[in-house]
Protein backbone atom coordinates (compact mmCIF):
# COMPACT_ATOMS: atom_id res chain seq x y z
CA UNK A 1 0.00 0.00 0.00
CA UNK A 2 1.68 3.41 -1.01
CA UNK A 3 1.55 6.42 1.64
CA UNK A 4 0.53 9.73 0.93
CA UNK A 5 2.89 12.35 0.63
CA UNK A 6 2.58 15.63 1.91
CA UNK A 7 -0.51 17.26 -0.68
CA UNK A 8 -1.60 14.33 -1.50
CA UNK A 9 -4.24 11.49 -0.31
CA UNK A 10 -4.43 7.96 -0.62
CA UNK A 11 -7.35 6.93 -2.85
CA UNK A 12 -9.31 3.46 -3.55
CA UNK A 13 -10.23 3.35 -6.72
CA UNK A 14 -14.50 2.58 -7.17
CA UNK A 15 -14.10 3.09 -11.15
CA UNK A 16 -11.63 2.85 -13.57
CA UNK A 17 -12.47 4.17 -17.28
CA UNK A 18 -11.88 2.66 -20.63
CA UNK A 19 -11.27 4.66 -23.36
CA UNK A 20 -10.27 4.40 -27.19
CA UNK A 21 -7.47 6.69 -26.59
CA UNK A 22 -5.45 4.33 -24.30
CA UNK A 23 -5.12 2.00 -27.69
CA UNK A 24 -2.55 5.22 -29.03
CA UNK A 25 -0.56 5.15 -25.06
CA UNK A 26 0.65 1.83 -25.96
CA UNK A 27 1.89 2.44 -28.99
CA UNK A 28 5.32 4.32 -29.80
CA UNK A 29 3.62 6.57 -32.76
CA UNK A 30 3.70 10.21 -32.39
CA UNK A 31 0.54 11.58 -30.43
CA UNK A 32 -0.62 14.68 -28.43
CA UNK A 33 0.80 12.89 -25.22
CA UNK A 34 3.34 10.52 -24.62
CA UNK A 35 2.70 6.82 -24.38
CA UNK A 36 3.47 4.32 -21.51
CA UNK A 37 6.37 2.61 -21.15
CA UNK A 38 6.97 -1.19 -20.05
CA UNK A 39 6.88 -1.76 -16.75
CA UNK A 40 4.87 1.97 -15.63
CA UNK A 41 1.28 1.49 -14.61
CA UNK A 42 -1.01 1.66 -17.43
CA UNK A 43 -2.80 5.59 -17.23
CA UNK A 44 -6.36 5.70 -16.87
CA UNK A 45 -9.28 8.10 -15.17
CA UNK A 46 -10.28 6.45 -11.84
CA UNK A 47 -12.89 7.43 -9.75
CA UNK A 48 -12.24 6.41 -5.63
CA UNK A 49 -12.90 6.80 -2.30
CA UNK A 50 -9.93 9.38 0.16
CA UNK A 51 -8.83 6.91 2.81
CA UNK A 52 -6.10 8.45 4.03
CA UNK A 53 -5.51 12.97 3.57
CA UNK A 54 -2.02 15.09 3.68
CA UNK A 55 -4.08 17.88 1.49
CA UNK A 56 -6.22 20.16 3.96
CA UNK A 57 -8.64 20.27 1.47
CA UNK A 58 -10.07 16.48 1.79
CA UNK A 59 -10.54 14.24 4.32
CA UNK A 60 -11.01 10.65 4.34
CA UNK A 61 -14.94 9.54 2.78
CA UNK A 62 -14.18 11.93 0.25
CA UNK A 63 -15.12 10.43 -3.40
CA UNK A 64 -12.41 11.76 -5.71
CA UNK A 65 -11.92 11.91 -9.64
CA UNK A 66 -8.05 11.20 -10.52
CA UNK A 67 -5.31 9.77 -12.45
CA UNK A 68 -4.26 7.02 -10.73
CA UNK A 69 -4.38 4.64 -14.15
CA UNK A 70 -5.19 1.11 -13.69
CA UNK A 71 -4.60 -0.10 -10.15
CA UNK A 72 -6.66 -0.70 -6.68
CA UNK A 73 -4.79 1.91 -4.54
CA UNK A 74 -3.12 4.94 -5.70
CA UNK A 75 -1.63 8.09 -4.41
CA UNK A 76 -2.32 11.21 -5.92
CA UNK A 77 -1.89 15.24 -5.41
CA UNK A 78 -4.31 16.47 -8.18
CA UNK A 79 -7.13 15.07 -7.44
CA UNK A 80 -10.93 16.41 -8.09
CA UNK A 81 -13.52 16.06 -5.24
CA UNK A 82 -16.49 15.17 -6.64
CA UNK A 83 -20.50 15.29 -4.92
CA UNK A 84 -22.31 12.14 -4.93
CA UNK A 85 -25.79 13.31 -5.62
CA UNK A 86 -25.40 11.56 -9.52
CA UNK A 87 -23.79 7.94 -9.54
CA UNK A 88 -20.38 8.20 -9.48
CA UNK A 89 -19.38 6.51 -12.45
CA UNK A 90 -20.73 9.20 -14.21
CA UNK A 91 -17.67 11.07 -13.88
CA UNK A 92 -15.86 9.00 -16.00
CA UNK A 93 -18.44 9.31 -18.47
CA UNK A 94 -21.64 11.54 -19.05
CA UNK A 95 -19.64 14.13 -16.84
CA UNK A 96 -16.42 13.40 -17.47
CA UNK A 97 -13.65 13.93 -20.36
CA UNK A 98 -16.61 11.66 -22.86
CA UNK A 99 -19.08 14.12 -21.95
CA UNK A 100 -16.89 17.32 -22.25
CA UNK A 101 -15.09 16.32 -25.39
CA UNK A 102 -19.10 16.05 -26.78
CA UNK A 103 -19.75 19.04 -25.38
CA UNK A 104 -17.13 20.86 -26.43
CA UNK A 105 -16.03 19.26 -29.43
CA UNK A 106 -19.63 20.03 -30.91
CA UNK A 107 -21.07 23.14 -29.76
CA UNK A 108 -17.15 25.34 -30.40
CA UNK A 109 -15.85 23.31 -33.44
CA UNK A 110 -19.01 21.55 -34.90
CA UNK A 111 -20.78 25.11 -34.46
CA UNK A 112 -24.21 23.84 -34.73
CA UNK A 113 -27.31 25.79 -35.81
CA UNK A 114 -31.19 24.83 -35.36
CA UNK A 115 -32.29 22.89 -38.10
CA UNK A 116 -28.97 21.51 -39.68
CA UNK A 117 -28.37 17.80 -39.57
CA UNK A 118 -25.45 16.31 -37.23
CA UNK A 119 -23.92 13.16 -38.24
CA UNK A 120 -21.86 11.35 -35.19
CA UNK A 121 -19.84 8.11 -35.61
CA UNK A 122 -19.93 5.46 -32.78
CA UNK A 123 -23.43 6.93 -31.87
CA UNK A 124 -23.58 4.49 -29.47
CA UNK A 125 -20.57 5.11 -27.58
CA UNK A 126 -19.60 7.55 -24.64
CA UNK A 127 -18.78 10.67 -26.71
CA UNK A 128 -21.59 9.96 -29.55
CA UNK A 129 -24.39 9.12 -27.56
CA UNK A 130 -23.76 12.89 -25.36
CA UNK A 131 -22.94 14.20 -29.24
CA UNK A 132 -26.44 13.16 -31.04
CA UNK A 133 -28.78 13.90 -27.53
CA UNK A 134 -26.67 17.42 -27.34
CA UNK A 135 -27.37 17.96 -31.05
CA UNK A 136 -31.39 17.14 -30.47
CA UNK A 137 -31.51 19.66 -27.49
CA UNK A 138 -30.14 22.56 -29.79
CA UNK A 139 -32.46 21.94 -32.15
CA UNK A 140 -30.62 19.70 -34.97
CA UNK A 141 -31.33 16.75 -36.47
CA UNK A 142 -29.68 13.83 -35.24
CA UNK A 143 -28.43 10.67 -37.42
CA UNK A 144 -25.91 7.80 -35.87
CA UNK A 145 -24.04 5.42 -37.32
CA UNK A 146 -23.35 2.47 -35.52
CA UNK A 147 -22.81 -1.33 -36.20
CA UNK A 148 -25.52 -3.30 -36.36
CA UNK A 149 -29.27 -3.36 -35.49
CA UNK A 150 -29.28 -2.99 -31.66
CA UNK A 151 -26.91 -0.35 -30.96
CA UNK A 152 -28.84 1.06 -33.85
CA UNK A 153 -32.15 0.52 -32.33
CA UNK A 154 -31.01 1.72 -28.81
CA UNK A 155 -29.46 5.12 -30.88
CA UNK A 156 -33.03 5.83 -32.13
CA UNK A 157 -35.49 4.47 -29.43
CA UNK A 158 -33.76 5.27 -26.15
CA UNK A 159 -31.55 8.32 -26.79
CA UNK A 160 -34.02 9.60 -29.55
CA UNK A 161 -31.89 10.46 -32.55
CA UNK A 162 -34.00 10.93 -36.03
CA UNK A 163 -31.52 8.33 -37.47
CA UNK A 164 -28.99 5.85 -37.15
CA UNK A 165 -27.46 4.20 -40.17
CA UNK A 166 -26.20 0.70 -39.33
CA UNK A 167 -22.37 1.07 -41.14
CA UNK A 168 -22.24 -2.64 -41.56
CA UNK A 169 -25.32 -2.84 -43.90
CA UNK A 170 -23.00 -1.41 -46.60
CA UNK A 171 -25.50 2.12 -47.85
CA UNK A 172 -23.31 4.15 -46.07
CA UNK A 173 -22.78 6.41 -49.01
CA UNK A 174 -26.37 6.32 -50.23
CA UNK A 175 -28.02 6.53 -47.16
CA UNK A 176 -25.43 9.44 -45.37
CA UNK A 177 -26.56 13.10 -47.24
CA UNK A 178 -26.46 16.74 -46.44
CA UNK A 179 -24.30 16.58 -43.82
CA UNK A 180 -23.98 19.78 -41.74
CA UNK A 181 -21.82 19.03 -39.20
CA UNK A 182 -19.96 15.65 -39.26
CA UNK A 183 -18.23 14.84 -35.79
CA UNK A 184 -16.19 11.63 -36.23
CA UNK A 185 -15.22 9.17 -33.78
CA UNK A 186 -13.88 6.86 -35.85
CA UNK A 187 -11.85 7.83 -39.24
CA UNK A 188 -11.04 5.19 -42.06
CA UNK A 189 -13.89 4.75 -44.37
CA UNK A 190 -16.58 6.35 -42.72
CA UNK A 191 -15.34 9.23 -42.55
CA UNK A 192 -14.08 9.02 -45.64
CA UNK A 193 -17.94 8.42 -47.03
CA UNK A 194 -19.14 11.25 -44.74
CA UNK A 195 -16.55 13.68 -46.18
CA UNK A 196 -18.31 13.32 -49.46
CA UNK A 197 -21.52 13.92 -48.09
CA UNK A 198 -20.96 16.88 -46.50
CA UNK A 199 -23.05 20.08 -47.16
CA UNK A 200 -21.52 23.51 -48.52
CA UNK A 201 -19.35 25.20 -45.55
CA UNK A 202 -20.19 21.88 -43.36
CA UNK A 203 -17.61 21.45 -40.64
CA UNK A 204 -16.29 18.26 -39.32
CA UNK A 205 -14.80 17.24 -35.92
CA UNK A 206 -11.99 15.31 -36.18
CA UNK A 207 -12.03 13.32 -32.79
CA UNK A 208 -10.37 10.06 -32.74
CA UNK A 209 -10.12 7.94 -35.89
CA UNK A 210 -10.31 4.43 -33.44
CA UNK A 211 -10.62 2.36 -36.84
CA UNK A 212 -6.90 2.84 -36.90
CA UNK A 213 -5.83 2.71 -33.78
CA UNK A 214 -4.16 -1.43 -34.70
CA UNK A 215 -3.42 -0.88 -38.37
CA UNK A 216 0.31 -0.21 -38.79
CA UNK A 217 -0.42 1.68 -41.93
CA UNK A 218 -2.98 4.14 -41.63
CA UNK A 219 -6.29 4.60 -43.86
CA UNK A 220 -5.69 6.91 -46.67
CA UNK A 221 -8.39 9.43 -47.32
CA UNK A 222 -9.54 9.51 -50.47
CA UNK A 223 -11.99 12.33 -50.61
CA UNK A 224 -9.53 15.26 -49.49
CA UNK A 225 -10.75 17.38 -52.25
CA UNK A 226 -14.06 17.63 -50.56
CA UNK A 227 -12.64 20.18 -48.19
CA UNK A 228 -11.79 22.34 -51.35
CA UNK A 229 -15.09 21.28 -53.10
CA UNK A 230 -17.40 22.30 -50.41
CA UNK A 231 -15.78 24.65 -48.35
CA UNK A 232 -14.87 22.20 -45.58
CA UNK A 233 -13.80 23.42 -42.27
CA UNK A 234 -12.05 20.16 -40.62
CA UNK A 235 -10.49 20.69 -36.95
CA UNK A 236 -9.01 18.34 -34.36
CA UNK A 237 -10.37 18.04 -31.05
CA UNK A 238 -9.14 17.10 -27.43
CA UNK A 239 -10.62 17.84 -24.43
CA UNK A 240 -7.86 19.07 -22.56
CA UNK A 241 -7.37 22.24 -24.44
CA UNK A 242 -11.19 23.73 -23.20
CA UNK A 243 -10.15 22.68 -19.45
CA UNK A 244 -10.41 26.50 -18.93
CA UNK A 245 -13.98 26.06 -19.59
CA UNK A 246 -15.05 22.54 -17.76
CA UNK A 247 -17.22 24.08 -15.27
CA UNK A 248 -19.57 25.94 -17.91
CA UNK A 249 -19.98 22.56 -19.61
CA UNK A 250 -20.57 20.09 -16.46
CA UNK A 251 -23.17 22.84 -15.36
CA UNK A 252 -24.72 22.01 -18.41
CA UNK A 253 -24.70 18.45 -18.62
CA UNK A 254 -25.78 18.13 -15.14
CA UNK A 255 -28.92 20.37 -15.84
CA UNK A 256 -29.80 18.19 -18.98
CA UNK A 257 -29.44 15.02 -17.31
CA UNK A 258 -31.38 16.16 -14.10
CA UNK A 259 -34.26 17.47 -16.75
CA UNK A 260 -34.04 13.99 -18.36
CA UNK A 261 -33.22 15.03 -21.69
CA UNK A 262 -29.53 13.64 -21.99
CA UNK A 263 -29.69 9.20 -21.01
CA UNK A 264 -26.65 7.21 -20.47
CA UNK A 265 -25.64 4.01 -20.35
CA UNK A 266 -22.76 1.99 -19.29
CA UNK A 267 -21.04 -1.18 -20.04
CA UNK A 268 -19.33 -2.48 -16.87
CA UNK A 269 -16.44 -5.19 -16.54
CA UNK A 270 -15.88 -6.50 -13.03
CA UNK A 271 -12.63 -6.40 -11.74
CA UNK A 272 -9.25 -4.91 -12.59
CA UNK A 273 -8.20 -8.62 -14.09
CA UNK A 274 -10.48 -8.06 -16.42
CA UNK A 275 -10.24 -4.63 -17.33
CA UNK A 276 -7.79 -5.71 -20.44
CA UNK A 277 -10.24 -7.73 -21.96
CA UNK A 278 -12.31 -5.03 -21.43
CA UNK A 279 -10.61 -2.91 -23.14
CA UNK A 280 -10.02 -5.11 -26.61
CA UNK A 281 -14.37 -5.24 -26.89
CA UNK A 282 -14.25 -1.45 -26.42
CA UNK A 283 -12.02 -1.18 -29.55
CA UNK A 284 -13.90 -3.97 -31.02
CA UNK A 285 -17.01 -2.11 -30.45
CA UNK A 286 -18.99 -4.52 -28.29
CA UNK A 287 -19.94 -2.00 -25.69
CA UNK A 288 -23.08 0.16 -25.52
CA UNK A 289 -22.12 3.59 -23.69
CA UNK A 290 -19.50 4.56 -21.50
CA UNK A 291 -17.03 1.50 -20.68
CA UNK A 292 -16.15 0.89 -17.48
CA UNK A 293 -14.92 -1.73 -14.66
CA UNK A 294 -16.12 -1.61 -11.04
CA UNK A 295 -12.85 -2.34 -8.96
CA UNK A 296 -14.97 -1.45 -5.12
CA UNK B 1 -19.54 38.88 -84.85
CA UNK B 2 -21.66 39.05 -82.07
CA UNK B 3 -23.77 42.08 -81.41
CA UNK B 4 -24.89 42.99 -77.89
CA UNK B 5 -27.82 43.44 -76.79
CA UNK B 6 -29.54 45.73 -74.51
CA UNK B 7 -27.10 45.99 -71.10
CA UNK B 8 -24.28 44.32 -72.80
CA UNK B 9 -21.27 45.39 -74.30
CA UNK B 10 -19.43 43.99 -77.48
CA UNK B 11 -15.67 43.13 -75.98
CA UNK B 12 -12.25 43.01 -77.79
CA UNK B 13 -10.46 40.45 -75.90
CA UNK B 14 -6.53 41.90 -75.08
CA UNK B 15 -5.98 39.38 -72.36
CA UNK B 16 -6.77 35.96 -71.80
CA UNK B 17 -6.18 34.12 -68.54
CA UNK B 18 -5.14 30.70 -68.04
CA UNK B 19 -6.04 29.14 -64.11
CA UNK B 20 -5.09 25.51 -62.81
CA UNK B 21 -9.39 25.72 -62.39
CA UNK B 22 -10.04 24.92 -66.10
CA UNK B 23 -8.70 21.36 -65.96
CA UNK B 24 -11.49 21.00 -63.67
CA UNK B 25 -14.64 22.92 -66.16
CA UNK B 26 -13.19 19.77 -68.80
CA UNK B 27 -14.06 16.70 -65.86
CA UNK B 28 -17.73 15.82 -65.60
CA UNK B 29 -16.02 15.02 -61.18
CA UNK B 30 -18.57 16.83 -59.12
CA UNK B 31 -17.08 20.39 -58.34
CA UNK B 32 -17.94 23.76 -56.91
CA UNK B 33 -19.48 25.09 -60.76
CA UNK B 34 -20.59 23.06 -63.51
CA UNK B 35 -18.55 21.35 -66.35
CA UNK B 36 -18.17 23.08 -69.54
CA UNK B 37 -20.14 21.20 -72.30
CA UNK B 38 -18.78 19.54 -75.64
CA UNK B 39 -19.04 22.83 -77.94
CA UNK B 40 -19.56 25.46 -75.87
CA UNK B 41 -16.99 28.80 -75.43
CA UNK B 42 -14.37 27.34 -72.89
CA UNK B 43 -14.46 29.74 -69.93
CA UNK B 44 -11.62 31.98 -68.64
CA UNK B 45 -11.54 35.34 -67.34
CA UNK B 46 -10.48 38.07 -69.88
CA UNK B 47 -9.43 41.42 -69.85
CA UNK B 48 -10.45 43.71 -73.14
CA UNK B 49 -11.86 47.06 -74.79
CA UNK B 50 -15.27 47.79 -74.90
CA UNK B 51 -16.01 48.12 -79.10
CA UNK B 52 -19.87 48.74 -78.51
CA UNK B 53 -22.07 49.44 -75.64
CA UNK B 54 -25.78 49.16 -75.04
CA UNK B 55 -25.02 49.63 -71.35
CA UNK B 56 -25.11 53.13 -70.02
CA UNK B 57 -22.45 53.19 -67.86
CA UNK B 58 -19.79 52.05 -70.33
CA UNK B 59 -18.67 53.68 -73.50
CA UNK B 60 -16.74 52.52 -76.36
CA UNK B 61 -12.54 52.51 -75.40
CA UNK B 62 -13.16 51.38 -72.19
CA UNK B 63 -11.67 48.79 -70.52
CA UNK B 64 -13.33 45.69 -68.77
CA UNK B 65 -12.82 42.81 -66.66
CA UNK B 66 -15.27 39.88 -68.35
CA UNK B 67 -15.88 35.91 -68.60
CA UNK B 68 -16.46 35.87 -71.97
CA UNK B 69 -13.56 32.85 -72.08
CA UNK B 70 -11.46 31.95 -74.95
CA UNK B 71 -12.60 34.10 -77.91
CA UNK B 72 -11.48 37.37 -79.61
CA UNK B 73 -14.70 38.94 -79.09
CA UNK B 74 -17.54 38.62 -76.68
CA UNK B 75 -20.74 40.22 -75.67
CA UNK B 76 -21.10 40.39 -71.94
CA UNK B 77 -23.41 42.00 -69.48
CA UNK B 78 -21.93 41.59 -66.40
CA UNK B 79 -18.53 43.29 -66.76
CA UNK B 80 -16.03 45.86 -64.63
CA UNK B 81 -14.25 48.73 -65.38
CA UNK B 82 -10.93 48.86 -64.54
CA UNK B 83 -8.89 51.62 -64.51
CA UNK B 84 -5.51 52.02 -66.78
CA UNK B 85 -2.45 53.05 -63.81
CA UNK B 86 -1.36 49.78 -63.81
CA UNK B 87 -0.79 46.89 -66.93
CA UNK B 88 -3.96 46.39 -67.64
CA UNK B 89 -2.84 42.33 -67.52
CA UNK B 90 -2.92 42.53 -63.60
CA UNK B 91 -6.10 42.67 -63.34
CA UNK B 92 -6.22 38.77 -63.68
CA UNK B 93 -3.04 38.17 -62.06
CA UNK B 94 -2.02 39.95 -58.90
CA UNK B 95 -4.87 42.27 -58.77
CA UNK B 96 -7.68 39.81 -59.89
CA UNK B 97 -8.78 36.50 -59.00
CA UNK B 98 -5.22 34.69 -57.83
CA UNK B 99 -4.15 37.57 -55.88
CA UNK B 100 -7.67 37.61 -54.25
CA UNK B 101 -7.34 34.11 -53.39
CA UNK B 102 -4.12 34.76 -52.32
CA UNK B 103 -5.16 38.01 -49.49
CA UNK B 104 -8.89 36.28 -48.17
CA UNK B 105 -7.13 32.22 -48.13
CA UNK B 106 -4.17 34.05 -46.00
CA UNK B 107 -5.69 36.62 -43.73
CA UNK B 108 -8.89 34.78 -43.21
CA UNK B 109 -8.36 31.27 -43.30
CA UNK B 110 -4.50 31.32 -42.45
CA UNK B 111 -5.18 33.68 -40.14
CA UNK B 112 -1.21 34.36 -39.84
CA UNK B 113 0.04 36.06 -36.51
CA UNK B 114 3.47 37.89 -37.20
CA UNK B 115 6.10 35.70 -36.32
CA UNK B 116 4.50 32.62 -37.54
CA UNK B 117 5.96 30.40 -40.25
CA UNK B 118 3.58 30.15 -43.84
CA UNK B 119 4.10 27.41 -45.99
CA UNK B 120 2.79 27.61 -49.69
CA UNK B 121 3.32 25.37 -52.24
CA UNK B 122 3.51 26.25 -56.07
CA UNK B 123 5.43 29.51 -54.56
CA UNK B 124 6.36 30.94 -58.13
CA UNK B 125 2.76 30.53 -59.25
CA UNK B 126 -0.02 33.54 -59.27
CA UNK B 127 -1.61 32.59 -55.99
CA UNK B 128 1.51 31.77 -54.31
CA UNK B 129 4.01 34.05 -55.36
CA UNK B 130 1.29 36.24 -53.52
CA UNK B 131 0.74 34.22 -50.92
CA UNK B 132 4.20 34.27 -49.63
CA UNK B 133 5.11 38.05 -50.10
CA UNK B 134 1.49 39.06 -48.27
CA UNK B 135 3.01 36.51 -45.39
CA UNK B 136 6.13 39.19 -45.26
CA UNK B 137 4.76 41.77 -45.47
CA UNK B 138 2.39 40.79 -42.45
CA UNK B 139 5.59 39.56 -40.70
CA UNK B 140 5.90 36.25 -40.76
CA UNK B 141 8.43 34.27 -42.34
CA UNK B 142 7.55 33.03 -45.49
CA UNK B 143 8.62 29.54 -47.11
CA UNK B 144 8.12 28.50 -50.44
CA UNK B 145 7.26 25.08 -52.01
CA UNK B 146 8.29 25.12 -55.37
CA UNK B 147 10.01 22.55 -58.68
CA UNK B 148 13.31 23.22 -59.65
CA UNK B 149 16.23 25.34 -58.62
CA UNK B 150 15.06 28.43 -61.29
CA UNK B 151 12.16 28.69 -59.71
CA UNK B 152 13.62 28.68 -55.83
CA UNK B 153 15.99 31.16 -56.95
CA UNK B 154 13.06 33.38 -58.20
CA UNK B 155 10.76 33.02 -55.06
CA UNK B 156 13.89 33.40 -52.70
CA UNK B 157 15.70 36.44 -54.49
CA UNK B 158 13.08 38.29 -56.47
CA UNK B 159 10.33 37.35 -54.30
CA UNK B 160 11.88 37.85 -51.35
CA UNK B 161 10.54 34.71 -49.59
CA UNK B 162 12.94 32.99 -46.20
CA UNK B 163 13.60 30.32 -47.93
CA UNK B 164 12.24 27.51 -50.67
CA UNK B 165 12.39 24.26 -50.87
CA UNK B 166 12.57 22.45 -54.14
CA UNK B 167 10.31 19.47 -54.05
CA UNK B 168 11.97 17.58 -56.74
CA UNK B 169 15.23 17.34 -54.13
CA UNK B 170 13.51 14.70 -52.36
CA UNK B 171 13.82 16.06 -49.19
CA UNK B 172 10.95 17.63 -48.07
CA UNK B 173 9.60 16.05 -44.98
CA UNK B 174 13.05 17.10 -43.67
CA UNK B 175 13.32 20.32 -44.64
CA UNK B 176 9.59 21.34 -43.72
CA UNK B 177 9.04 21.53 -39.94
CA UNK B 178 7.48 23.66 -37.60
CA UNK B 179 4.87 25.34 -40.16
CA UNK B 180 1.69 27.50 -38.86
CA UNK B 181 -0.13 27.70 -41.85
CA UNK B 182 0.39 25.80 -44.95
CA UNK B 183 -1.25 27.39 -47.90
CA UNK B 184 -1.64 24.14 -50.46
CA UNK B 185 -2.21 24.82 -53.93
CA UNK B 186 -1.28 21.09 -55.07
CA UNK B 187 -2.69 18.58 -53.24
CA UNK B 188 -1.06 14.42 -52.89
CA UNK B 189 2.22 14.10 -51.47
CA UNK B 190 3.35 17.47 -50.65
CA UNK B 191 0.36 17.77 -48.94
CA UNK B 192 0.69 14.94 -47.07
CA UNK B 193 4.13 15.72 -46.13
CA UNK B 194 3.25 19.24 -45.02
CA UNK B 195 0.08 17.55 -42.72
CA UNK B 196 2.85 15.89 -41.08
CA UNK B 197 4.58 18.77 -40.38
CA UNK B 198 2.11 21.48 -38.96
CA UNK B 199 2.81 22.68 -35.60
CA UNK B 200 -0.32 22.08 -32.51
CA UNK B 201 -3.08 24.34 -33.73
CA UNK B 202 -1.85 24.91 -37.18
CA UNK B 203 -4.03 26.39 -39.92
CA UNK B 204 -4.29 24.65 -43.17
CA UNK B 205 -5.71 26.11 -46.42
CA UNK B 206 -7.07 24.31 -48.85
CA UNK B 207 -6.71 26.45 -52.24
CA UNK B 208 -6.21 23.71 -55.09
CA UNK B 209 -5.05 20.26 -55.61
CA UNK B 210 -3.61 20.39 -58.98
CA UNK B 211 -1.29 16.92 -58.69
CA UNK B 212 -4.41 15.46 -58.81
CA UNK B 213 -6.45 17.40 -61.65
CA UNK B 214 -5.00 14.63 -64.36
CA UNK B 215 -5.66 11.61 -62.45
CA UNK B 216 -8.48 9.39 -62.57
CA UNK B 217 -8.06 8.34 -58.91
CA UNK B 218 -7.14 11.16 -56.90
CA UNK B 219 -3.99 10.91 -54.23
CA UNK B 220 -5.09 9.20 -50.87
CA UNK B 221 -4.03 11.06 -48.06
CA UNK B 222 -1.93 9.09 -44.99
CA UNK B 223 -1.36 11.95 -42.34
CA UNK B 224 -5.08 12.78 -42.00
CA UNK B 225 -4.44 11.87 -38.45
CA UNK B 226 -2.28 14.94 -37.90
CA UNK B 227 -5.52 16.79 -38.01
CA UNK B 228 -6.27 15.24 -34.67
CA UNK B 229 -3.24 15.49 -32.89
CA UNK B 230 -2.01 18.50 -33.30
CA UNK B 231 -5.26 19.76 -33.23
CA UNK B 232 -5.24 21.52 -36.85
CA UNK B 233 -7.53 23.76 -38.60
CA UNK B 234 -8.01 22.73 -42.23
CA UNK B 235 -10.53 24.77 -44.70
CA UNK B 236 -11.46 24.79 -48.18
CA UNK B 237 -10.72 27.97 -50.12
CA UNK B 238 -12.90 29.17 -52.97
CA UNK B 239 -12.61 32.94 -53.75
CA UNK B 240 -16.24 33.78 -54.93
CA UNK B 241 -17.28 33.28 -51.17
CA UNK B 242 -15.41 36.80 -50.25
CA UNK B 243 -16.83 38.71 -53.65
CA UNK B 244 -18.91 41.19 -51.10
CA UNK B 245 -14.93 42.49 -49.75
CA UNK B 246 -13.11 42.43 -53.16
CA UNK B 247 -12.85 45.98 -52.63
CA UNK B 248 -10.96 45.98 -49.59
CA UNK B 249 -8.35 43.32 -51.04
CA UNK B 250 -7.87 45.19 -53.94
CA UNK B 251 -6.94 48.44 -52.17
CA UNK B 252 -4.09 46.43 -49.97
CA UNK B 253 -3.27 44.55 -53.06
CA UNK B 254 -2.50 47.92 -55.03
CA UNK B 255 -1.47 49.91 -52.05
CA UNK B 256 1.65 46.99 -51.63
CA UNK B 257 2.01 47.24 -55.58
CA UNK B 258 2.50 50.77 -55.38
CA UNK B 259 4.96 50.88 -52.67
CA UNK B 260 6.92 48.45 -54.33
CA UNK B 261 6.14 45.94 -51.41
CA UNK B 262 4.25 43.21 -53.89
CA UNK B 263 5.83 41.79 -57.32
CA UNK B 264 4.46 39.57 -59.84
CA UNK B 265 5.62 38.14 -62.79
CA UNK B 266 3.35 36.97 -65.77
CA UNK B 267 4.27 34.07 -68.30
CA UNK B 268 2.64 34.51 -71.84
CA UNK B 269 1.92 32.65 -74.74
CA UNK B 270 1.04 34.84 -78.53
CA UNK B 271 -2.66 34.37 -79.53
CA UNK B 272 -5.14 32.35 -78.91
CA UNK B 273 -4.22 29.53 -80.95
CA UNK B 274 -1.40 28.95 -78.28
CA UNK B 275 -3.93 29.06 -75.47
CA UNK B 276 -3.97 24.91 -75.67
CA UNK B 277 -0.63 24.63 -74.84
CA UNK B 278 -0.30 27.09 -72.33
CA UNK B 279 -2.77 25.45 -70.61
CA UNK B 280 -1.02 22.14 -70.68
CA UNK B 281 2.09 23.87 -69.86
CA UNK B 282 0.98 25.01 -66.42
CA UNK B 283 -0.87 22.30 -65.60
CA UNK B 284 2.72 21.00 -65.61
CA UNK B 285 4.23 23.76 -63.90
CA UNK B 286 6.28 25.23 -67.16
CA UNK B 287 4.85 28.88 -65.95
CA UNK B 288 6.55 31.70 -63.48
CA UNK B 289 3.98 33.87 -61.50
CA UNK B 290 0.92 34.52 -63.75
CA UNK B 291 -0.11 32.45 -67.08
CA UNK B 292 -1.52 34.68 -69.52
CA UNK B 293 -2.27 34.66 -73.55
CA UNK B 294 -2.33 38.18 -75.23
CA UNK B 295 -4.92 38.02 -77.66
CA UNK B 296 -4.37 42.47 -78.49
Amino acid sequence: MPAPADGEVLVKNLWLSLDPYMRGRMSDAKSYVKGVDIGEVMVGQTVGEVLESKNPALKKGDKVLTQTGWQLYGTAKEVTKVRDGVPLSYYLGVLGMPGLTAYFGLKELGQPKAGETVVVSAASGAVGSVVGQLAKIWGCRAVGIAGGPEKCAYVKNELGFDECLDYKGGKLREQLKDIDVYFDNVGGEILDTALARMKLFGRVVVCGTISDYNATDPYRVRNWRAILVNRLKVQGMIVFDWKDRYGEALKALAGYLAEGKLKTRESIVEGIDNAPQGLVGLLKGENFGKQLVRLG
